[in-house]
């Protein structure tokens, strides 16, 4: 494509290196900042850049933070006897926003893989038994997603844990609430009558 | 959506702000940004900024340049006696990327429109006469929108510009290449009918 400016086309090559957006789509959000004041650009990039400097990890949960602990781990109102174990930021924000935890958190950074290289030493397991160990755990529960490599990483960490004085639960699975019985699949429906539970509760 | 970081959420409404751009698409765009290192980030702003604070408009032509006249307006090779009057800076570059144009431009910066109150004073139109009068221009192409406001606009400037020796020329209008005939619509297969050509021009 001819921008007829380097400034422009330097913008639009910017755009376009962040996922989902491509060519056309980084033009149209350069020419919708170059109808608005200049402020706008500024206040566009500078949240970003203060963002990705400013950042920090929990110590304690992984989780991102904007002081050395996350506002999770120190909320006093939090119930510290329960560990929710995820695998990403965005995990814990699905668990969030549903207001139906208040425990604390801890993020693996992924799951055991092995077609992607990923092995135990690369997650934050040892730090999760740290936690178990020195704190008031009483329950972990495995909030990871039921793919083959999530179950793998279930398996291990309950092997891990199984020493210990913990109790492990797994979220629980069955058909999804609204959805069409039809469209469920073989092995969701199938599991779901062999764990069928009794009406009421 | 509760994101346990002022830093995340400022970034994220910063990137929602953005046309096109929702709060899920934005929070996958600084999550991406988190995962990369801190340069990326300003490798995404820094050119964004730059452009909009060093951008300027053409003097005569009212292009976006990265001097006092664009790279079109400066460029000895062109033919400097046919202008064609465009709406926007996208049209300039939909045009250029056809390749079948080596004349100037002119942008008028919109069409007039009653209805959204934009009449010819909010228009490009006195700095067009100018160029008419003063420079040699033989030809004035008129690739604007063939939509009622388009047509209002066209009629209005040959108007203004009849009492000088130039030649006013249109788009050449009828079916699409490439398009199916039974898609077209009836006014522009009708005239296309009416206007027909000669085989082999």
């Amino acid at each position: 494509m001819n921008f007829s400016s380097k400034l422009i086309e330097d913008a639009v090559n910017a755009f376009a290196t962040l996922p989902g957006i491509g060519k056309k789509t980084a033009l149209r959000l350069t020419l919708h900042l170059l109808n608005m004041p200049p402020e706008v650009s500024e206040s566009l990039c500078e949240p970003i850049l203060k963002m990705r400097q400013n950042i920090q990890f929990c110590s304690t949960c992984h989780n991102i933070s904007d002081e050395a602990m996350c506002s999770i781990c120190t909320d006093k109102g939090r119930d510290r006897s329960v560990i929710c174990v995820v695998e990403s930021i965005r995990d814990i924000m699905a668990i969030e926003n549903t207001n139906q935890y208040r425990g604390l958190f801890h993020i693996l950074g992924g799951v055991i893989s092995p077609i992607e290289g990923i092995g135990p030493s690369d997650l934050n397991i040892n730090t999760l038994i740290d936690r178990v160990k020195t704190d008031e755990v009483k329950e972990i529960i495995m909030a990871i997603s039921p793919t083959i490599d999530g179950e793998t990483t279930i398996f291990y960490l309950s092997k891990q844990l199984a020493e210990l004085p913990v109790k492990i639960t797994t979220l629980a699975r069955g058909i999804s609430f609204g959805g069409e019985l039809e469209y469920a699949d073989e092995l969701t429906l199938g599991r779901s009558i062999a764990a069928r539970l009794p009406y009421g509760k």
